[in-house]
């Protein structure tokens, strides 16, 4: 078995309003040293036993479905458990 | 200025949906392999130039806007920038 760990974020040159919205709100409750704040996911997939490469098939599912890569970018880390 | 990562998780205990859909979908496109999914939120949030203490005001901030206690549980990593 195996976790793996993905954190999906908007590109640098995307728009994040979430995030605005999110720093506005920290602002009016006091936080006005808040300068940024950017919102992305992060997503805990368990993988069971299988034959193929676990990079490449992570890669695979966050290219085709786990992330929107025109305006999304990725990183995942691979941590053994069993 | 520093840096902070932020990841939201759902409690152990808290169903998922979200995750379940992400993994039923999985399954549909050939990756059976996919045992658990779960989805979470993951933040970067610059702080300026500050007087207090930069994780009692991330726990705060946390506590009061970022998450909800009740379901989520998270964690966080401080990086200096310059």
């Amino acid at each position: 078995m195996t976790k793996v760990k993905i954190y999906v974020t908007l590109r640098e040159s995307v728009l994040d309003p979430q995030g605005s919205a999110v720093k506005g709100s920290l602002g009016k409750i006091g936080y006005n040293e808040v300068e940024d704040v950017r919102i992305g996911k992060y997503l805990e997939v368990t993988i069971g036993e299988t034959d193929r490469d676990i990079d490449t098939i992570v890669k695979e599912m966050c290219e085709k479905l786990l992330t929107n890569t025109v305006i999304e970018d990725y990183r995942f880390e691979v941590e053994e458990a069993n």
